[in-house]
């Protein structure tokens, strides 16, 4: 999966054997002094070259006037010199052969339309170059096996980092100290930090991958406010996966105003949040709600991998202290199994009684460790649960040793432990935190990590192209050769890819009759009139030929008046069709995360509920039922409250079927079937109405695939 | 307020001059054995009576063979004897004239119906014996200033209580040492602990209402998993409110997993968690959604009182951790707003430089005090914001003092003031809770706190009873003497209270005219059929008196089909109405918080989103108008999309007059307007269908009443 190149990219980043700090100052007061220092105080083994023309000598490294001036190689620069000046450092960079550069310079994408274009020039100079970015707007990297301080984080001056499995990426530079003495207080140790600032080159995607094969790290941390390597990002999670390292992400912009804030930070493109939190599921990437759970989950899932099943048991001496936790986790709808009938008999017999109730809760007897001790381990030994949550009251402040010892000693055997502890209890936690045991402090963080581990799969494959569907589809999308297609024809395409169109007939002359059952519905059939109810060109429930002609002839004039250029190509007269509910099927390219599908209820109501399933494009069958069972309102064909049970095979079918559009050429920018009318059981969908408009050039050279 | 007879109860519970310890311990290893060491290391002045007839000393104080034995008077005795003795004992209390009586022991209504059985009894020995009851199966309670620990709480054997003006009530006893260490752990002092147990006498709102009256008590937390004495409760919010005195609640039981442990724990009966919500905003507590919101917010809300607006001003030092905040607020639909020009200016004459972003990002420039300050203090002075939020990022780690100072040394004005810190900064967050400030280590927390805040309101008071309306509905519910109306009853009931019915004429006799233009709608009018969709006992869409007249021969078939011996008393036809939505009005007295209306969107979409609004009733217009708005499914007559408006005043004066049930006499259970239909605007709501179910005698027996 390596390649050698990767690989010499990632000892560039974070084990170069030699430094050049472009801005360096020796003035201790100035940020720009940081980097050197740290290098030294963390005892950094290379070659370090501070680039000052002022100065001959700063910390008791030699100084240099310019790159140029650097007798040796450089692997990695760091560019802090002010944003004006950053385009001279880079191309002397690139004169010297440099390998990768950081830059902590600000003043580029987060301040606007011309900090755009001037970070797009970086980035042009960097690649015709051969030269890798990092930033600009970051605050540089800390590796601790390489003692690689190269940054301006002026938490690297006091913190003590203990090393250990956690390997940070982060779009926020400013909150990196913030999460490592998050994380320092958790016990949890780290082996590498990177900010990736405004990501004009690398970004969080491609640092994730090297950190999938960097030995030192077993769990990979995210703090993203937006996802803009999308296709490196996807093959990171892939590739984790497949090495059992857990990438984690925390991710902002979930509201309008956390959107609003991503895009003054760092320049970031407001996106859905719901299509980011599709794409990490799709790929693997576990998501955690809460700031915490970023720093807590690790325990939970390091060295594991996503299950099938997700019961959790629960057992403790609080009831009140368990209630948080299990009613916290019954509103994020985790099951809670209570203990089987075996696990009771088995403990009755070594004189333990328990009673069947969800929640295990021993009470007094819990403090006695001999009991706590044995209902815990016949849990963890019972098939009825793939998670034990062991919770401890008060004791755990006053005899941390005696409380959780059981728990630190237990026999895991292949479950996954959690501990979560009623009172304030440090050293309790601090205990659990050396054995591996995921300890939580707060309900909520415990609630929402199991959250995170319930809805953790394995990265999702995409199904093949179907090529003789989409090869027919073809043919209809490029012969009107215009950017978007009547209804007609949308619906035309759609139906070589599998999705039956209601029956209709287009009308060019009058008097023309259309080979259809009544009632009918008429439209207009133009490419330049897209809102054809606004257009009011649209008649419904027409019962005869008369009706018909009538109709006919009221929505050409009604067209015409709406539109006097409009080309029209006549009138569709379509069979009506009546179901048991009416979905809105829909496909676009999210500039985030690149081809989705979308499923939601039809109806103003579904979309005053955002009631919408969505996922990748293309998507297999299995999946597409998945999302039928996820959109609520939905609930009305699948048997809710004894109505007929709608034909859901076959809109998962024509779902699955919708998003091969995402490999069609040409490409398609958006697409919506829009009703799908699904029938009773065994009857099948059929499409009412579309859209597709096809990519411009613009759109495909930024568009995003998928991997995998 | 407070009367003579309340403050000497207070007294007995919380300063009483002599205990006597029924079932006490010599035997240190033995949980009854605490409450005596801890009164005796607590410093209580009081006389202590010790009642074991196996000894004549325990811990250097005379014991007793029986309470009858004990010298003097004794105001409050605690009970720890096996539930078995349980009753004796409480005897031995009437018999000596004991005021007040806790009961540790467990075994009573979280045991199951036998259990609640003996319980009641207890119940009724202490009223008929003029004893009042704290339990059964709580762990007492603890009082800083009378140092009363008059409790089995493990915790007091260790824990260092801080004095300060909190007072804790809690439904769980085992979470009280939990909950005291968190607060001690975030600086707060703590006046009065109590455990209520099962609550079979003295519940939560009695002695929440104890502690308004209680002069070292400043804010009021509960922790509860059901509200069982909600009078008491709604009267001690609205005292509390009135002296200033913030009550927040953290509750369980907002998942059916929580509910079905809260029955576990103290045979709480399942409620919905949303009405309790609902009653809680009604009487002004405040909510906290997460524990350790709990303690984060007294600091927050302590001699506030709510304010009619709510818009929230954030600076930082950190756009990351701030992001963090901001995007939870967001998603809880917070209002965080830009600094106004005017702010900007004040600034700049100040010769600082901030810019119009929705958060002021400081970034490096505000690690210099005076910028932070200048800027912290501007926002606090200005009128464009009621919360001011401060966030910093690492130095509070390293730099506690300099970085926390300006917040510290802040004039807040009449501000509500809040920070935030960025990393884990332990002293940092000393040094604010010390002086007051409201200081959050999560962003979730903090954005809980704000919303918290955010949703808090002055109780609410409850409209009067319209008695000319009132008395007219009464006839018509006392004339038929059943305890369920039919339809074309019930509808009149509503007529009479304001909600006009469709046009309707009950047809007895074949041949009788409706005088009613058509189409009109036919529907069977029988006590004895409720369901007259399932009975297929309904037309709709009748265009003539031909029709008519067939469709009521087949409604009366068709009933009689149904059953055999249903009593009919005619055809109701109704004029078949059109409206813009149809709505669900409904009222209930619900068993814990007592009469409620509900407004819902009509249909099977709005059932299965959940979408509706509560409050306890009566309510007036104005507070049903803010019903209306809260519906989610209603945005389609509030001009969504362009769709046309509809009569919202009409509908909100409908649910305030269908509220008005609350006052009727006999007391209606349930009754339901479904559908009522909303008209355009200017052109009122119609009801087209009803029920009305009057309470049974023992429904009044369990009733509940709303204060204020």
């Amino acid at each position: 999966m390596t390649s050698p190149d990767s690989t010499s990219l990632a000892q560039a980043v974070f084990s170069p054997r030699s430094v050049a700090l472009i801005g360096a100052s020796g003035d201790e007061a100035k940020n720009t002094s940081r980097p050197h220092r740290y290098l030294r105080k963390y005892g950094y083994p290379g070659a370090v070259y501070p680039i000052n023309p002022g100065r001959a000598e700063i910390f008791g490294d030699r100084a240099y006037p310019e790159l140029a001036a650097v007798p040796g190689e450089v692997d990695h620069a760091f560019i802090m010199v002010p944003a004006r000046s950053v385009k001279a450092a880079l191309a002397q960079c690139v004169a010297k052969g440099v390998r990768v550069v950081t830059i902590y310079s600000d003043g580029f994408a987060e301040t606007g339309p011309e900090g755009r274009r001037e970070q797009a020039e970086l980035a042009a100079i960097a690649r015709a170059g051969g030269v890798r970015l990092i930033g600009p707007n970051c605050i540089g990297l800390y590796s601790a096996q390489t003692r690689l301080a190269l940054s301006v984080n002026a938490v690297l001056e006091e913190a003590d980092i203990r090393p250990g499995p956690l390997s940070l990426v982060s779009q926020s530079g400013s909150m990196i100290g913030g999460l490592l003495s998050r994380g320092l207080a958790r016990g949890a140790g780290f082996a590498k930090l990177v900010s990736v600032g405004n990501e004009a080159d690398m970004g969080v995607g491609e640092l994730a991958g090297m950190l999938v094969d960097d030995p030192h790290t077993g769990v990979i941390l995210l703090f993203m406010e937006t996802i803009r390597d999308a296709e490196h990002l996807a093959r990171a999670g892939r590739r984790a996966h497949a090495a059992g390292k857990p990438v984690i992400a925390y991710k902002l912009g979930r509201s309008e105003a956390g959107q609003d804030l991503a895009a003054s930070h760092t320049g970031a493109m407001a996106g859905s949040d719901e299509l980011a939190d599709t794409f990490f599921k799709a790929h693997g990437i576990l998501r955690v709600d809460m700031l915490e759970t970023l720093f807590e989950l690790p325990a939970l899932v390091a060295g594991q991998k996503p299950r099938a099943r997700h019961r959790v048991s629960v057992l403790t001496t609080t009831g009140g202290g368990a209630a948080c936790v299990v009613d916290r986790m019954g509103t994020l709808g985790i099951e809670v199994v209570p203990p089987t009938g075996r696990v009771i008999e088995n403990l009755a017999r070594k004189n333990v009684r328990i009673g069947p109730a969800r929640v295990t809760d021993l009470t007094l007897a819990g403090a006695r460790r001999e009991i706590y001790e044995a209902v815990l381990n016949e849990l963890l030994a019972s098939g009825h649960c793939e998670l034990v949550l062991a919770v401890a009251g008060s004791s755990a402040q006053f005899r941390p040793e005696a409380t959780v010892g059981p728990v630190l000693e237990a026999d895991r055997r292949d479950k996954v432990l959690a501990s979560f502890l009623g009172p304030h209890a440090e050293r309790a936690l601090e205990l659990l935190a050396q054995a591996g045991v995921a300890a939580f402090r707060t309900p909520e963080s415990c609630a929402d990590a199991v959250r995170a581990w319930r809805d953790w799969r394995a990265p999702l494959d995409a199904p093949a192209a179907e090529r003789t569907r989409l090869d027919a589809a073809a043919t209809l999308v490029r012969a009107p050769g215009a950017a978007q297609l009547t209804e007609y024809e949308a619906c035309r395409v759609f139906g070589e890819l599998g999705i039956a169109p209601a029956p209709s007939v287009v009308m060019k002359e009058a008097g023309e009759t259309a080979n259809l059952a009544f009632p009918v519905v008429a439209k207009i059939v133009s490419p330049d009139i897209l809102h054809k109810t606004e257009a009011r060109a649209v008649r419904l429930g027409i019962r005869s030929r008369e009706e018909l002609a009538a109709a006919r002839e009221e929505i050409l004039a009604n067209a015409r008046a709406y539109r006097r250029d409009a080309r029209i190509e006549g009138v569709l007269v379509q069979r009506m069709e009546k179901g048991l509910a009416e979905v809105i099927l829909g496909f676009k390219r999210d500039p985030q995360v690149g081809p989705v599908v979308v499923l939601g209820a039809g109806g103003v109501l579904a979309e005053i509920y955002k009631d919408f399933a969505s996922r990748l494009a293309p998507v297999a069958v299995e999946e597409a039922l998945r999302m039928v069972d996820e959109v609520k309102g939905l609930a009305v064909i699948r048997g809710y409250r004894g109505m007929p049970r709608g034909d859901t095979d076959a809109l998962a079918r024509a779902v699955a079927a919708f998003s091969q559009l995402a490999y069609l050429e040409p490409a398609v920018r958006e697409a919506e079937v829009n009703p799908l009318i699904v029938k009773a059981e065994g009857e099948g969908v059929v499409a009412v109405d579309g859209l597709l408009v096809l990519e411009s050039a613009l759109d495909q050279a930024s568009r995003i695939a998928r991997p995998g």
